[in-house]
């Protein structure tokens, strides 16, 4: 690979929403249209839609905001792999992925990153995430930093928030929403910005990967 | 320099406010403390609030997008350069700064920064931007990526948009809010990424410094 690759989906308001979560807007509050002398735009969203993280307070009351997180995770060297054909990823799929030892940032590319090849499809709770036990392996490996390629790291199906829970109490880094369509599996530079929310539990990301 | 550093001011909705824009809001509109089973954040805001950037939609109507610009200018070498005890940046106070042939991205470290000290001071009509000259010898350069610690890289007196037209018409990226109290002036890698919004005029940004 050469260059700069952008795993970030473009922020539209039409994007997948998450049941519950309000829809966003995006404003024109002054255009030069209307006579004003610039263009500004004001947007309106939760901080869990389109490419974004989770902050440990996500989920854990007293846990770190996006503003706090340490930057010499969110940069660094990166594994992406993939896992095609499976619902749920279980330490099984993990373990077979052979992982280098020393792994501090997975990105999981699965069947979901396909879907945004429309970007404004309708919210699918089928959707490919982590098992409870697969939320284990991870911390048990110290990886530092998740990130999966639809809008959480979860099952829809699950009952409790155990997978989130696990993950961000030890401070795993979650990214969700990535589009890795484009990217073969190998080794890669990550940089993953959020916005700097003070105190918030999580932010929009840009996410980029360069050559190992 | 090890490590990296921040450059970003912390978004707060109480940082200064650019006259006539509307006050951003952060709200909490999922809480555990209310019985939720997580933490979400929502946040409306202008696109130019904050350590943000424009994009030449900003004051050129068929202008590129915050999402058309080129990673790869957001991402490489940079200047920081310091120039104190000046309101109006001219094209002889660049000029004194013997900026190495080829530079193509440059952060101006002026009075304006020591204005971060307390973030939610009100905003400051006063700060240090520079001239439209200054502005043409940006362009005639051929610096891409224009960089500065307040709000605008236009004086606030200014009756016209010459500064910004000149610069966002030939697509020079301008980065404002940058926070550079604590970078020594010298040579970095600059990674300032934005949020990756559809068509829009500007964004929020993330931007980190490492060493060169």
């Amino acid at each position: 690979m050469t260059g700069i690759k952008d795993i970030t989906v473009t922020f539209r308001t039409d994007l997948p929403l998450w049941p519950g979560d309000p829809t966003p807007t995006t404003t024109l509050m002054k255009s030069q249209e209307a006579g004003s002398r610039s263009n500004v735009t004001r947007i309106d969203t939760g901080v869990h839609f389109g490419t974004h993280l989770d902050a440990p307070r996500h989920f854990i009351a007293d846990g770190k905001g996006v503003d706090e997180l340490d930057l010499n995770m969110l940069v660094g060297p990166c594994v992406v792999a993939e896992v095609l054909g499976v619902k749920e990823i279980t330490p099984g799929h993990l373990e077979a992925l052979n992982i280098p030892a020393g792994t501090k940032r997975l990105l999981l590319k699965t069947d979901n990153s396909a879907l945004w090849e429309t970007p404004n499809h309708d919210f699918d709770v089928e959707f490919v995430a982590i098992t409870r036990e697969a939320a284990q392996w991870i911390v048990d490996r110290r990886i530092g930093l998740i990130g999966i390629d639809y809008l959480s790291i979860q099952l829809f199906a699950d009952r409790d928030a155990a997978t989130h829970v696990i993950l961000l109490s030890v401070e795993v880094i979650i990214v969700e929403g990535l589009d890795l369509r484009e990217i073969a599996p190998g080794a890669y530079n990550l940089t993953c910005l959020p916005m700097k929310i003070a105190g918030a539990d999580g932010a929009p990301v840009r996410a980029i990967l360069t050559a190992a």
